[in-house]
């Protein structure tokens, strides 16, 4: 299969990104599409270890920033990496991968990718990384929302965790302030009433944040805001509890001393929030797989959200969402 | 001053609110009005250290439960320890506390206290024990807002922040998913482009929640689903990073003896992060002080809502809130 990669898109672009492609490509599985400034990527691709045949650099006049707008994509970055490389994949490859301006990807991704006809949204998804992880979408893309895009993104949610992420018969719940149906407001209340009979899916109900961490669901369904509120809680949170850690057991050399041992264990409890060894969310709905990959993401990061690419391609989840969005096409028309 | 305590809320009602009451009252700051069942009360107060003259009992037929519908408390319960509790502060008392049903005493107070003539809406404030604590507000009881609701909390939180909790000049931010003055829709970026000019406040900007640990601001502005998502996803991850850790340095007798000395170090940590230490959450802009002690609350944490009580009324930060709005009426009648 052929996976286009943004080489100018995240913190540590262009060389985490070339590195993480460079090798992705030694597992001989897929081709390459590198695309940024050819001269920067030719002297970053120098003197790693890689398949020249299976890579192939695409040229891009400019970049898209983080601080850039998000409609910038479709104007004054409208020949930028992740514009050059979505409008590639409309006609040739099979994934995009980028670690770039989240809004951006989103707009650019809805726009020259579009939605799979019958998807009112694409969301983002991004697995949170419990001990039974959990699929939360959306994660930061639509802040205003409807009923009916929940029960879509039920759909897409559950398809993407049995076929890529392997959770039989996925659960579903509903984020919340409150386990009873008529919590959370109109909208919420409106939502629960709706997944509760929609056929096909595993509903469980409403999930207090409180009890995230050991949930009984694969997937959370929640609005662009309070998923990026959550998201993004969860690893400031992170980070500030190892960080705290880390002080209490080097304040002297006694404390030093004595968790040395432990230092190990906690750094392996520490890797399992760590976003970047999640590879990217994918952005579920559209026509074609995109993955959006941490803007922290280093050569290791990418190579997961290419691997993750490939086995959204390999389950054609797209596939199944077409034929389910169909359905609901033929449905409402009859 | 007289405090009025409902002693049938909670989880652990009677005996840890009588115990807290009995405790409260060797301190000879105040006298303590307790509502509920009076068999009851008497038997739970025996035996208990406790100043006699200080604590008077008042009866109650029946008590708001945790499933009780919030409107409860004006129907069928509207004879229940909190209802009658709050009904007394009306005409005598300083000021009440209750460890019960949040819904039910926020409806309940809004109804029977009323808010401060020209206050739009009371909001629950909760202090998150952060290295520099903030106030969150509205922490779970308006889940639809508008952005004048801000304004008003804006005020509301900075004079509890200054004149109870210390802080100099508060830093009052505003809880959004970027800190672009536009992001997180319409309703944010209305509320931002308020506080931005509104005078007597120091808005330092949009505050996301990645920076929460370590956020520049005292006083954190957000509708009541986010504020309730926010709080308790804080609450659960803390439980669920503690019993991780408490794990890790048990599971083999090598890390148990090794992270002994530890262990008083992670107990203190924990303490930061544990709702019942930090006494109530009051609830600001009614026209007398109401304090929302947590569910959970042992004596010890009822002992903290009731110190807080007390440095609430000492402030007259309800004496503030009365006079700033009477100054905002005045001014739109003009």
């Amino acid at each position: 299969m052929k996976i286009i990669v943004d080489a100018m898109g995240g913190d540590r672009f262009p060389d985490e990104i070339v590195k993480g492609v460079a090798d992705a490509s030694l597992a001989g599985t897929s081709r390459f599409a590198l695309v940024g400034d050819t001269e920067l990527l030719k002297k970053s691709l120098e003197g790693l270890k890689h398949d020249p045949s299976a890579i192939e650099i695409v040229g891009a006049e400019c970049a898209v920033t983080m601080e850039d707008d998000p409609m910038s994509i479709l104007g004054s970055k409208r020949n930028s990496s992740m514009s050059v490389g979505l409008k590639m994949l409309k006609t040739d490859g099979d994934a995009f991968v980028s670690a770039g301006n989240t809004g951006a990807l989103f707009t650019g991704a809805s726009t020259i990718i579009r939605n799979v006809p019958g998807v009112k949204r694409a969301a983002i998804a991004t697995l949170i990384p419990f001990e039974r992880p959990i699929l939360l979408l959306d994660s930061g893309a639509n802040v205003n929302v409807l009923p009916e895009y929940f029960i879509d993104w039920a759909h897409l949610g559950s398809l993407y965790s049995e076929f890529v992420l392997g959770a039989g018969n996925p659960a579903v719940g509903l984020l919340n302030n409150g386990a009873e149906s008529h919590k959370g407001g109109a909208m919420l209340a409106g939502t629960y009433a709706l997944l509760e009979k929609e056929e096909g899916i595993n509903f469980v109900g409403n999930v207090e944040s409180y009890d995230l961490p050991g949930a009984p669901c694969d997937v959370l369904l929640t609005d662009g805001f309070t998923g990026n509120v959550t998201l993004k809680l969860i690893e400031g949170l992170s980070v500030y509890f190892f960080r705290t850690m880390k002080h209490l057991m080097t304040e002297t050399v006694f404390t030093k001393v004595f968790s040395a041992p432990l230092s190990g264990k906690i750094k392996s409890m520490k890797r399992v929030f760590d976003p970047t060894e999640y590879g990217g969310a994918p952005i579920l709905g559209l026509r074609k797989p995109v993955i959006k990959a941490h803007g922290h993401s280093d050569a290791r990061a990418i190579t997961a959200a290419i691997r993750q690419a490939e086995a959204f391609v390999m389950a054609d989840v797209t596939g199944m969402v077409i034929k389910w969005a169909a359905k609901g096409e033929t449905a409402s028309e009859s």
